[in-house]
């Protein structure tokens, strides 16, 4: 099975309780396919960066069975680079600087190879750039997952809408889900969400867990409660990195088995809160992973 | 088994997005004996109310299997009063008055019959008042659990610490378990407050469900997402109820019991907030809670 994913590969400056970090590798696409990897190889990528980015982390991404192939390096150029910082309960943060740089005029390019994908996560980008992606498909991927922010919401709802037609599953917060049904009651959102195009909704809520709806279906999935939270950042999108790579290595598109996608992705996204930047995901082992999902089990599990 | 009930019993006034509930039962003392009264009969109750306060709702009580003994009946005088008005997000709410009428000079007295209850529950009142019912017991109950608030951590934080030395089980939300330790993570906080007196923690999230904590374990348990929240009013005391009613029936102070009580309290409070007051607990059967607990553990049921 194949997994594309598109979205930022990019520089972070990150400001947490725990500390700070300068100038180190993020985006979403990052993220997506090194959590991904885990799972499934290759994944194949399509985004853009300067020529500023490093090339032992590209190497490394290549050896995790990363395909960069539908990579553009520009030369001469700078890299995406955002800096934030989280307040103390890690939910909230503020923009401090955003440099869209090569990001401003990205055109994504699907190479030949990739245009057959059977699994495609569109990570948070302009739903614009999300729909270039799916117009150069030769035909319609097994799954297409989207995830977005209220931004598109306020800037570009539109688009959004258009793009959100030819999704199915769409991962977003519980204020984004919120802000796009107009319902504040989230079964009553994941109602009007569904006819909007996706027939699965993912709705992150960071420490709260997460919640996955199909028509007249719901899962939940809770957090792992931590002792340390070091950063937040790529969380959302190492989750999705998660379940797209698990969704690509088993192909079972059943209820339960995205279930147990949505509870990998989770496990994914708890450690890398554990670490700045992509640093705990490149520790990982599967023995390691495993446990992490059989805690995710023990959390929950009782009997009535 | 019995079990004894602490707390208030009252009006108030409420309105939610949802509508207006005027001079409506309620009290915490109220939801908790309700709710426990599903599970094991008699409930003691030890509370007071003035002569406003209908008879219809305490021979409702009696014949739910509540004993009115401790319940102190103040001629000439009015019940406690609270009046609130939550926002969209059911999350926060204001207080818009208070009257505590009756309440100023409760002091609560112990019947006989009552001074060797098994099983407690001090509801949220004046750590002082919560002390004073421990005081009068013959020996110490099985399991002893106290519900309290961010008021009295602000106002009487060194009786509040008195009285946590001699419980079994705390009940907060998670901002109070975080003032209450000083620290962000509920883990830390769980670590902390076990050395304060509770053995069990249990840290209500409302519609982000509830973590229990023993020492070195802990348990989610999901909250069900809900088309229609109605009144939030009495839901943790509701919890709270169906947890000590759940206790007190199967006696069984295991770690996986108290799951079993987690999730029947949990079940309890998804019924309360569906209607005003004590409304939706009236009508409620052994089958509706027992098809709402299933509906728990579909609901975060996976495999690995």
């Amino acid at each position: 099975m194949s997994l594309l994913a598109v979205g930022t590969v990019a520089f972070d400056d990150i400001e947490t309780p725990s500390g700070r970090a300068e100038k180190v590798v993020g985006g979403a696409c990052t993220y997506i396919s090194l959590a991904a990897s885990h799972f499934v190889k290759p994944v194949q990528i399509v985004s853009v960066v300067g020529d500023d980015f490093p090339t032992d982390v590209l190497d490394y991404l290549r050896k995790r069975g990363v395909d960069l192939e539908g990579l553009q390096i520009k030369q001469g150029e700078k890299s995406f680079f955002w800096a934030g910082k989280y307040y103390r309960d890690l939910n909230t943060r503020d923009t401090l600087d955003t440099q869209l740089n090569v990001l401003a005029t990205f055109d994504p390019v699907l190479p030949q190879a990739y245009q057959n994908a059977e699994y495609l996560m569109l990570g948070n980008l302009t739903p614009q750039v999300q729909m270039r992606v799916l117009q150069q498909l030769k035909r319609r991927p097994k799954l297409v997952a989207l995830d977005t922010m209220n931004f598109w919401m306020n800037t570009a709802l539109g688009d959004l809408l258009n793009v959100l037609k030819k999704v199915d599953v769409l991962t977003i917060n519980d204020e984004e889900a919120r802000q796009l049904s107009g319902e504040h009651s989230l079964v009553k959102a994941a109602k009007l969400i569904h006819k909007m195009g996706p027939k699965f909704l993912i709705i992150k809520k960071g420490e709260h867990g997460a919640l996955l709806f199909q028509q007249g279906e719901v899962f939940f999935a809770p957090a792992l409660p931590l002792a340390e939270v070091t950063d937040p950042t790529g969380a959302g999108d190492t989750f999705a990195g998660g379940f797209m790579g698990w969704m690509s290595k088993t192909g079972d598109l059943s209820f339960d088995n995205m279930k147990r996608g949505i509870i990998y992705g989770s496990a994914m996204a708890s450690f890398c809160v554990e670490k700045f930047s992509i640093e705990r995901l490149k520790g990982l082992t599967p023995a390691m992973i495993q446990k992490r999902v059989q805690q995710f089990a023990d959390l929950v599990h009782f009997k009535i």
